[in-house]
């Protein structure tokens, strides 16, 4: 099983970039990508732009394992992704006939018109990903997976498609809290860091209802190590006159 | 006044890529951005890695006109965003003394301690940029402002540096929304967009307390343009027998 499985996440969407709407697909891709041991390493939001769309796939498909987009495969003029990733990938644009076939489950042969017969344009040789919710398929060509923008659908079609993914171990993570501040146990923590080079420790300061204090999450690929890990850390906390919190 | 100011958002944390934290200063900073003329060209989240930070801030800094960077300030050992910027600059971190009278007002003496201090490093001749919160700072170089990941620390940031900041024309944005399917709209709405080339009109499906449809973002430097344009989308939607839904 190798080591470390890598993973790109491209946002495509001018309505991202110009705030009127806030992303929910990183996190979700972020969080299901994990559990199977695949680890994001870089995300980016582009505008529907045809040559940084090209550019950017065709950049990330080569640095990473596996790449997912999501956005621009409706059926408007602003929709342009799936000629993108054709170009990209230097393949011809089609009509893809088993997507045809999908859309024919759902609109009705009067309602099928061409801006939604759109969706089933694929590059040639593309597998197609399922939407359970409105039938407009994604996409996959060799470690590029094509999604949806609206979260629940880029959802259904990511249950759809990871059993064709291939995962390492699960980076296992475990988060322990403390009302010190930040910068009294960073000192002590960074110590701790230095000790356990294979471990992350990352520190986040919170401040919820009227309390502050921080959240020290340690990830590491065996659960054995986070362990000894946690119990210098508690030690520190203790050691410093800190309470300790455990979260999930 | 220059025709399209262009700004590029860097998301720097492990704490976003892994899932763990959903980013909330993406659509902060591309609102905030947009009612002062300035358009977030492209958005990037990347790891707490040195090498990863110094290439991305290099790149950015001449692609586009003004690059925020959130994340990475704080005391711990993960916190490494001043350094990394001061060697994308190729000048020394310096301890800065204006920041560490800054945190004088925030911490007793004997609080003060060495990882807290690292809080006032920044690269060499750095403008501060005030965080009336914590009172840790960011700060500037050139066209390249720090904030921290923080989003009530980053927001208050960006409101104090927000007068060093030369705006262009604000584009103006206005809705319109419909009960009609996306697909159904899609044919005449992309004729619309081939008549207004200077106008960006978005459509994003929704749905919402189980009714669906579709949100028409029409947006572009000049509220006539706009207002036309939308004249022509009420005709289209009432000439397919839609509902109007005007909303913010």
């Amino acid at each position: 099983m190798p080591d470390k499985i890598r993973a790109f996440i491209l946002i495509i969407g001018n309505e991202v970039l110009s705030g009127r709407t806030r992303d929910a697909n990183l996190t979700f891709l972020a969080n299901a990508l994990n559990e199977i041991g695949i680890q994001v390493g870089e995300a980016r939001v582009i505008p529907d732009d045809e040559k940084i769309i090209i550019d950017t796939v065709n950049y990330a498909r080569t640095a990473f394992d596996y790449v997912f987009t999501t956005g621009g495969i409706g059926p408007t003029h602003d929709d342009i992704t799936a000629a993108c990733i054709a170009k990209a990938f230097k393949r011809p644009l089609i009509r893809n006939e088993k997507a045809v076939a999908m859309l024919q489950t759902h609109y009705r042969p009067e309602d099928l018109n061409e801006a939604r017969l759109r969706m089933a344009n694929t590059p040639s040789d593309a597998i197609l990903i399922e939407n359970p919710i409105s039938k407009a398929p994604g996409f996959q060509i060799d470690n590029v997976f094509v999604l949806a923008g609206v979260p629940r659908i880029a959802q259904a079609m990511f249950e759809n498609l990871k059993p064709r993914l291939k995962g390492a171990v699960p980076v296992i993570s475990k988060t322990i809290s403390t009302d010190l501040g930040e910068g009294l146990i960073a000192g002590p923590l960074g110590d701790i860091q230095n000790k356990f080079p294979n471990i992350e420790i990352g520190s986040y300061p919170y401040f919820r209802e009227g309390k502050t204090g921080v959240s020290l999450v340690v990830r590491a690929l065996n659960e054995e190590d986070i362990d000894l890990c946690l119990e210098r850390i508690k030690v520190m906390i203790e050691s410093l006159g800190g309470k300790l919190i455990f979260s999930v």
